[in-house]
């Protein structure tokens, strides 16, 4: 192989892993249900908590928290982190705690599930 | 009341029932579970009809697709469509019609489940 045929052949090598390298993103389902004799104080804690986050920390990419029609006690949330960091950041800030702690007796249970995007550039339009 | 004051207030009034009229959107969870021997095919045609959807289709605000990791089988999709109306037209396009005729054997079940957003205005950032 020509020299600069090997050196192009390399930078595509090089380009594509940083590629697919670069996207860290930490994707999860947080499936919640919650005491029905509380929800509304609950969801208050909850949307104060996205607010902040979004707010403030540029690593938490959506919170996007959705309460089924039928059932408004069961709550799905799309989290998506820029990195595992931000999300390990995320978690000791004051306003998770305060929502964690705060709601601690307002959750009958709660399920996170790892997820892997199909489309990781996907948005909200 | 001074007619000034009055003129003012009713229009606050207003102002604040459109823009919780305006709100329209539909949101769902899809939750299917696909035949781990198509998983691979089934995967291109939702990535597809995505992508096309989203180019098309102005009404279609996101349609953001998990795989969970410990079971690539089971994918949960966020739907956000701008109305009813926009879902609706959504169902008719030939790319979804594609999808959904493409991928009627390798889908073994498939739950849909209406939901509210917490804060509609909420992007992926």
């Amino acid at each position: 192989m020509k020299p600069i045929l090997f050196l192009l052949f390399n930078l595509i090598i090089i380009t594509h892993s940083y590629g697919q390298g670069e996207n860290k993103q930490m994707v999860r389902l947080a499936k919640l249900v919650i005491d029905s004799t509380q929800l509304e104080i609950y969801n208050t804690y909850l949307k104060e908590e996205i607010e902040t986050s979004i707010k403030k920390e540029p690593g938490v990419l959506t919170l996007y928290a959705i309460a089924e029609k039928a059932r408004p006690t069961h709550i799905t949330i799309l989290e998506i982190y820029a990195t595992p960091e931000a999300y390990r950041s995320h978690i000791k800030t004051p306003h998770f705690l305060k929502y964690k702690n705060g709601t601690k007796e307002m959750v009958k249970s709660l399920e996170l599930i790892e997820g892997i995007p199909l489309l990781p550039a996907m948005k909200i339009y």
